[in-house]
């Protein structure tokens, strides 16, 4: 194998394909990162089999060949190369020079043939999606996936496409979060996508308009972004019937500015620190919500102006669970949905009907 | 104690006093921050003891009084309120209440005639000098003080007045830092202040042309920036007789692009990782430096160009050591003073003649 190819593009693809690497596996090679030089494009691919993420980069490849390089030590030496022409060549059984400018290394490399194949995935396009809308689909719900292992269904994200509508969903039983778009399509799907997967693919995603394909097979989704491709297997299993979960009617419709919200209810945190279990009261009233918290600390009485249709009333949550939706939602003002002091509160933006979250209550021994 | 003052300047009196606090004291009332409220003045007082820090800001006081609140909670209940005016009263025995607009905080306070008092030092300054300056001696040569705690006098720098000059002194055994100022002073002065104090003083060291006035008591030193007092205990014992450890003469005088060396270096200790030795060496020829480095991962090869006065050298280092060094100088082009491959290297600007570095190079198994 040679090929000359410019320190910039070498970094990038590195950068890209190793998200998929997460050192945690008992394959060797697997710590490794597969590089292909053939017909002037190099194909970077990273993997810890569940993921797979695939990249392409043009250089001119005098020789080609395929190796499997440390991926540590391989993006260290690329990254701290001068901006310049990088030559890569096979010069042993198993040692490969990199040279730019005047730095020349030798390095160990695997053989390319132990690699795993990454699964052969016959692209079938079920729907598109602009790269900044399913990047921001991803932020607003891989929160509420579970954390534990328990149930590893709830790990992931639902994706569901119906009626030419793609909902993502995460719930972890006390938190359940919904966000929804308008696609093209006149399939329908219902598959759970490991929350590690679409934490890394949210990172390779871009602002912007540009498209990714996506295709499922019975096993794996593809993500397909155009010089890059990340392949992901899917969580088996049934997910939680979750609009059963979402109240079909509330007593109280709250509409309050969602920053003052989110201070009243962070500074109220401060104190509510004691045995980790970050509890406020919410004093609904015409007019205003008042938020306590106290602990051994002391205390704290926050006054947030609302808008209130309905009754009013005591409500206590674990704040982290209400912060957490209100610093990913986007609307200036949102709308919050209870009926009582024991059922779940359900929030919305007031403009932008994309997203729906539901927090459950705490309750409190009288 | 009641008193009123804006957000913003109980947040920067709380940041700069806090750096005093530890939370390692063995005394809880230690893990809080002392203030103050007398005729229209703050007083903040953070302090492990060793180290303390005081720092005034202007409020409106309308009842005088002093507390103790605790630091951590304090601080973030202060940063987290809108910017606004702040209302602090004590409301009881031992609560204060802090109030902003339409948030209420109640806190448990501690009693402040627990609170240790500040060394009394009368102020009788030795010199002046610009904080920027100063900043920039402790950032030049903090880094190489001792890390472990068996010589104590070595987690100190050297504070080293004659003849007009300040000396700022680090060793650890491997590599010594000299960083030089001339002052306006008439005073001799040898004094050890602990590493950690300086860290903090360099943190509330400003970029700009303000004096820090310097005064020292048999066991203490007084930082006076104005606003802000720091007052440390000096280290007891005598400091290593550092003159006579820096070669009086030398052989070989190599001249070379300090960034060009740096990243050469930077380079080769990607493979000088093995062991931790961070082996590298430097084969010195006449318009050339050859570094190279090998570990079970590979071997390196870099080039840099120089210009030497003397013969040609072999010789190895602990990369982390030049590194270190090369980073923080300022000048582009630096001087290396060698003489053999068991001697000590120095390295020097080669513009600005106000500091010296000592590494200790490798012997080689031959």
């Amino acid at each position: 194998m040679k090929l000359i190819c410019e320190k910039n593009k070498l970094q990038e693809a590195i950068s890209t394909s190793q998200k998929a690497i997460t050192g945690k596996s008992t394959m060797p090679v697997l710590e490794g990162l597969y590089i292909e030089a053939v017909n002037n494009v190099l194909t970077f691919i990273g993997s810890d089999i569940d993921l797979s993420i695939e990249t392409k980069t043009q250089a001119e490849v005098i020789e080609p060949g395929k190796i499997v390089v440390d991926n540590r030590i391989f993006g260290e030496i690329i990254r701290k190369l001068p901006n310049d022409k990088v030559i890569i060549e096979t010069i042993d059984g198993n040692i490969i020079q990199i040279s730019c400018q005047k730095s020349v290394f030798n390095l160990v490399h695997m053989n390319a043939d132990e690699y795993p194949s990454v699964p052969n995935i016959n692209e079938n396009i079920v729907f598109s999606i602009n790269q900044s809308i399913l990047k921001n689909m991803i932020k607003g719900t891989i929160f509420a996936t579970a954390q534990d292992e328990t149930r590893p269904i709830l790990q992931g994200v639902l994706f569901e496409v119906n009626n030419k509508n793609l909902n993502l969903v995460a719930l972890d039983g006390y938190r359940l979060a919904v966000k929804s778009q308008v696609i093209d399509t006149d399939n329908s799907i219902n598959v759970v996508i490991p929350g590690k997967t679409l934490s890394e693919v949210s990172k390779i995603l871009e602002e912007n308009e540009e498209k990714v394909n996506i295709t499922f097979t019975e096993n794996h989704i593809l993500f397909n972004l155009g010089e890059t491709k990340i392949i992901s297997r899917l969580l088996e299993g049934e997910f939680i019937k979750y609009s059963s979960l979402l109240p079909q009617e509330h007593k109280l419709l709250v509409t309050v500015n969602r920053q003052e919200l989110l201070n009243g209810i962070e500074r109220a945190s401060l104190m509510a620190k004691d045995g980790n279990s970050n509890l406020i009261k919410l004093n609904i009233e015409e007019d205003n919500m008042v938020i306590t918290s106290n602990s051994q600390l002391g205390k704290v009485r926050e006054e947030v102006s609302i808008n209130l249709q309905g009754e009013s009333l005591q409500i206590a949550f674990n704040s982290k669970y209400l912060l957490d939706v209100l610093k990913i939602m986007e609307d200036d003002e949102v709308l919050l949905e209870l009926s009582s002091s024991v059922t779940p509160c359900v929030i919305k933006n007031k403009e932008i009907d994309n997203c729906k979250y539901l927090v459950l209550p705490v309750r409190l021994v009288k």
